[in-house]
């Protein structure tokens, strides 16, 4: 059986899940899985990312924040965005009681940010 | 509202469609949506690409083969795979009334390849 995006998604979490799907350091491109349930960035606290960031919402909900945008976007499964580099950015809430899973693809990375 | 990977997906469709979703040629990377309703690969037809692409199947159902493995791999939403550069590879079968949609992260381009 392939590995699968929605397999093994935990009962509860203390914290956001983030698991490695895939890595090619030489190509600067890593995919990740996040899961949320009901996280939500720390107050004040900004993402500041050196590399970029497409994400996409395949289950649950989130509403993402960028700091030059007035509004947070409400985001579906399906919806998706891409986060440039030092674009600071948070996540405001998630599904309380469902899984929000997240699909990312980092590109442009360093080495050092592996 | 953000894009989203099942918005319009088609009716109908005569060949597989492809929609760029997201690129930077500079980082090597672009990102498509690919919807198969249906379609295969044509009989005896490898695809044999000089970059590499990591895929995920998000509706639908498709049966997928590398040419070095005996066996095809069926294909459910979530499901992903890795498709090395020049690993030769074809869509046995796609599900024949539900759009099958693919999340195709292709890494490693080189300009030409765009």
């Amino acid at each position: 059986m392939p590995p699968n995006l929605f397999a093994e998604l935990p009962a509860s979490l203390q914290e956001e899940q983030f698991i490695e799907l895939f890595a090619r350091p030489e190509a600067g491109l890593k995919i990740e899985r996040i899961v949320s349930r009901g996280q939500a960035s720390p107050p004040g606290f900004w993402y500041d990312e050196p590399h970029g960031e497409w994400v996409i919402v395949l289950a649950g909900a989130a509403r993402f924040r960028f700091e030059d945008e007035s509004v947070a976007r409400t985001l579906q499964p399906g919806d998706f965005l891409d986060i440039a580099a030092r674009r600071r950015h948070r996540v405001e809430w998630t599904h309380p009681t469902e899984a929000t899973v997240w699909l990312a693809v980092h590109y442009g990375l360093a080495a050092r940010d592996g």
